[in-house]
């Protein structure tokens, strides 16, 4: 298993830097900046955020890895699978969140991850919260996930899309948080062809998100359309401080704040 | 018991009154506007929120009233005392939260409440957000609250200081709110003293609020002031999503999704 490890981990630094080699291209004004983070003591491993804020194109978009180990939380190991007899565990990922200054442009969140306890599964997805209704855009966002996911399982793209729906639902507002995608977790079946899954959606991302930018980019906003981007970005924390999962993780799992907090959005009104 | 019931409501709406027609006197600029709101099917009661935002002096203030009645949810019950036999409650309170426009004026709030179940208590403090130090403010605070409490019990202030200090502290960066207050939960010991303390603590606040506001509000400050006033207010949103039992009560009690999040900040950045 070590080797596999060592594959997935550099799986999640590759398409980092693949990402953020792409996003350094669209954005002009300003560079990413990484910084490195270990866990504190009791716990092992770390991370890396590469961070760009205040451009022209990003307002906030973070990519973050990170690898970490160690024992479970007592009361956290109780949610996660295969820690009945141990609550020892691996877990590697990336995660990106994009905040563009433009609100033409949606916010687009990404991530892939895989964990092991006593058994092991790969999870993840992506999901698009636009400002702007644009109807035109759901659809090739979502047919380029149909078509990824059919190349795999034909019953994939029905169940990670229902997973993002019913996921990333706002409750307290009875809305959604915006215009979907897919989510999945536990896939724990076949490693060689979830690896491949996992490494495909990371390149499908990739590809796709540079394209969403660069078409919307461009467009004239004026100040009204701002402002209703702060207020819809006010849902986006609500969802991030009172449900998500990956952020209760990371509270759990003794992770790094600014690590974590990467998928707030830079600036919000309530 | 209908009586004492009556008088509760009744004191809360005094006070909101009084708030309002003393912050407006404060504001220059911009009026309260104030909305009714009633729960949904199903539960009883509802409450008035009266709000003013993008002041002169405040950039959001929020002035909430609110009865509600019924059953609790089964699973929220349990958290709460006298419900072993039944879920049924009744609750009135006021809840007042400032975020002013200038950053050397400090972020208030101050709440106070009483709820019946098969038994029945008041609950509620203030306290103090501040973004620039201010020693001889923190001082003047405590000492105005400790001078109130004293006159109840001696044990009070001491007793009230550290819940404040405990409740209001952001265990994931391992720091305070702000520069605390008091806290208080669960007076149901001696009901006149006790509702006296509540009308005393009611009108402390709106003197001692009202000084704080006049006395810093013409104090200059500059961008750089203003963005860490608004990183402040990050970390308060954080605290209210994250923690706040106030937050957790109203999302469990079906109330009012304007009035629960009247106390997050007008704007924030992370």
């Amino acid at each position: 298993m070590l080797n596999k490890k060592k594959e997935i981990e550099n799986w999640f630094r590759c398409l980092r830097d693949l990402i953020c080699q792409e996003y350094s291209n669209i954005e002009s004004k300003k560079k990413f900046k990484k910084k490195k983070w270990n866990r504190k003591k009791k716990s092992l491993g770390g991370g890396e955020i590469a961070m760009l804020r205040d451009g022209k194109t990003f307002e906030k978009v973070g990519v973050n890895i990170s690898t970490v180990y160690g024992k479970f939380d007592r009361i956290f190991a109780r949610q996660i699978p295969g820690t009945s007899k141990s609550n020892k565990f691996w877990a590697s990922g990336i995660s990106v969140v994009v905040h563009p200054k433009n609100p033409h442009v949606p916010s687009l969140h990404f991530n892939t991850r895989y964990i092991e306890t006593s058994k092991g599964w790969f999870g993840g997805g992506m999901d698009m919260t636009p400002n702007v209704k644009n109807l035109a855009l759901k659809k090739k966002f979502h047919d380029e996930l149909k078509f990824l996911c059919n190349s795999y399982d034909k019953k994939y793209y029905n169940e990670f899309k229902k997973n993002c729906d019913k996921y990333f639902f706002l409750h307290h507002r009875n809305e959604p948080r915006g215009d979907g995608g897919i989510f999945f977790d536990y896939l724990d079946k076949d490693w060689i062809k979830h690896f491949n899954f996992i490494k495909d959606i990371g390149l499908c991302y990739l590809l796709l998100s540079s394209k969403i930018i660069r078409s919307n980019n461009t467009k004239k906003w004026n100040k009204k359309l701002k402002e209703y981007q702060l207020k819809k970005r006010a849902k986006y924390t609500e969802f991030n401080l009172l449900y998500d999962r990956g952020t209760k993780f990371g509270l759990s799992t003794d992770g790094n704040l600014e690590a974590i907090f990467m998928s707030l959005p830079p600036s919000a009104k309530w």
